[in-house]
């Protein structure tokens, strides 16, 4: 159900691309409790992403990412706390990128704004 | 009014994108009663979709779309299963896609979210 | 903060890309108070955007430009308005972009949602 958009700005290996999409998928099943099968990601290479490197003190580098999140209402702050805690320590470790340079940004939703196949809407009871 | 992204996972021809993007505003006139010209559209052949093909039973393809639409809140959940029906119902008679390929995600706003044009809020009365 | 998606149909010189990123992201300044340095931005040239040219009497062309701004929840409407003179205004001077084929979107979420580096949620208390 999480639909996420991924934006790495410049082409990447397909490993590392991989790598990068495992990782914030991983977070999600993590933080939120998600199926591991409930995956929905979008990763864009053709990009020009545009940002200041010093917001809030941090020192964002030339390689950072974009992660846009669209889920289901209702998640705790404590969870998205762990869920972007997850996702920079999964990059890290996976694929070497640096923990300042991952934005993330949610979108909450509703149930019935999904149909995930078959022109049903599999989330409303 | 509805914004569209419609995300292909892979070059298709003119033809082939016209007659998805038709289906799919299609589906929003007759499902949500949208007028035909209020139509703004994004399709995207250039992305890397990444999906389980088993999720909640249903057997995706390789050839799986995302549909993304943002649009006014207030629609009954009767009409989007209406607009999910319509939508799978009109891509495969056209475009010959399955029913199980076609995966959407709704993303309410408000009316004074919304300038179609000349920096006006036109959906504010 | 805000997140800017602005999809421009067709390549552009860096120069107008970057015109026309910069022009925008002063309207969110100028509009919404938000700090100079809170800039993310995602510019994609390599999307078919299929809309009507008519839709409420409004001539748009075919340079029509979409921007769509994800943003903490709250503004007022009298600020969104300002926001889309301002994208206009600034893209008319800045990149002789015609009034008519500017369309914007606003989405908005909460404090929580955002993550702008080091897995923090920098913008809850």
């Amino acid at each position: 159900m999480p639909l996420v958009r991924i934006s790495l700005g410049s082409p990447k290996s397909p490993e590392h691309v991989r790598a990068i999409a495992d990782g914030i998928h991983r977070a999600l099943i993590d933080a939120f409790g998600i199926p591991e099968d409930d995956r929905f990601q979008i990763v864009c290479a053709n990009e020009s992403l545009v940002y200041d490197r010093g917001y809030l003190g941090i020192e964002r580098g030339g390689e950072t990412i974009f992660v846009h999140v669209t889920l289901v209402r209702g998640r705790a702050v404590e969870k998205k706390r762990s869920f972007y805690r997850l996702v920079v320590d999964n990059l890290a470790r996976s694929s070497g990128v640096r923990n300042q340079d991952v934005v993330i940004t949610l979108v909450e939703n509703e149930r019935a704004d999904w149909s995930v196949g078959n022109g049903e809407a599999q989330l409303v009871p």
